[in-house]
């Protein structure tokens, strides 16, 4: 359809909404006039709840997970298992874990997996970070809990050989989830026996 | 999954997202770590895009079109044939019946259709203004361009009775489009021809 704004304000506020990923023009459009039909309170709401986010945001110094404190709830929990870490790509794949309740131990967020192809390489996720907590904590146990593609095996491959000299156990969680699945896809109970079924990593899958 | 999430920040800008129809908690999810990965400018963007169009949005006193001035581009446009209104729905029908390029007259924007099921009657929407565009000015021609549904068909009957009493025209847009489709998921060449080939209303379809 030939899109004829009849409004630049509205031109404006659909273009905002149709660059989020997965989101076209049309549905774009719904959105935006969905909050016009509300409140002013209401979109206020909805639009300082995002930008207040953004500049408020911090991730922990530790786990690099999202937090809204220098360290994260998590790691700061006196609870947990501090010699075991669950390494995951990203903050969906904690609350994934999280989920599933089998995990009292902390985690590591890398903030992707190694991919050539995104041009993603080693130093652009939080690996060294995860080296220096292995050599300096009380760790004992590592578990890679990265999506089963390629590009999860290539990471965990580099995260073996990194950690190689350490005496710290790595395992992978158990493949109950189906090869070329994303963990955040996988449902609780899968995701939950992979962890209890996780076995030592030895460099092959 | 059960959603524990790491920061209320995030649970608070995920919960705004996932207010929008259609956007379910996972979709809200992505979406906001999205934009959290976007620079600050950005995300700002994004959120003053919607809350200045909130505050400063305007409709168009005479066919109830969003504009961004008191009388719309299209009413304000002396190319356009004034002889002839057009009423539709919702400001997307508007932009569906510009896309056609069929239609050079003037709108008028109802705001619904008559829905006693969803609360909506003939006082919630904008027909006392079309009736009273009728008798005041120079029109000739008026079309129904209502989705093809029961609701449709009702809000037409009420204005064809609305009107008898006028010498105006009163056509329906050809129903080229399905029975219960609406009308701006009709394609623009079939919307195009139901235009072309409207004709007379004589209080049934
Ligand atoms: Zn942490
Ligand atoms: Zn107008």
């Amino acid at each position: 359809m030939n899109q004829q704004y009849p409004s630049a304000l509205l031109e404006k506020a659909v273009g905002e909404f149709a660059k989020l990923p997965g989101i076209g023009k049309k549905t774009a459009m719904r959105l935006v006039l969905h909050l016009l039909r509300q409140e002013q309170s209401t979109v206020e709401a909805f639009g300082n709840a995002i930008m207040t986010l953004k500049k408020e945001v911090k991730y922990c110094k530790v786990c690099h997970n999202i937090s809204d404190t220098e360290v994260c709830q998590i790691c700061s929990n006196p609870q947990r298992d501090a010699s075991v870490i669950c390494v995951v790509e990203n903050i969906r794949d904690v609350m994934a874990v999280e989920g599933t309740q089998q995990f009292r131990g902390l985690y590591h967020v890398l903030g992707g997996v190694i991919s050539p192809m995104d041009g993603v390489g080693p130093s652009d996720l939080q690996i060294e970070s995860l080296v220096k907590r292995v050599e300096e904590g009380e760790v004992s146990e590592v578990i890679l809990a990265l999506s089963s593609t390629m590009e999860g095996d290539t990471t965990n491959f580099y995260i073996f050989r990194k950690l190689a000299k350490s005496n710290v156990k790595l395992s992978v969680i158990a493949r109950g989830i189906s090869i070329g699945d994303e963990l955040e896809y996988t449902d609780e109970v899968t995701l939950g026996r992979s962890i209890a079924n996780r076995t030592i990593f030895t460099g092959t899958v």
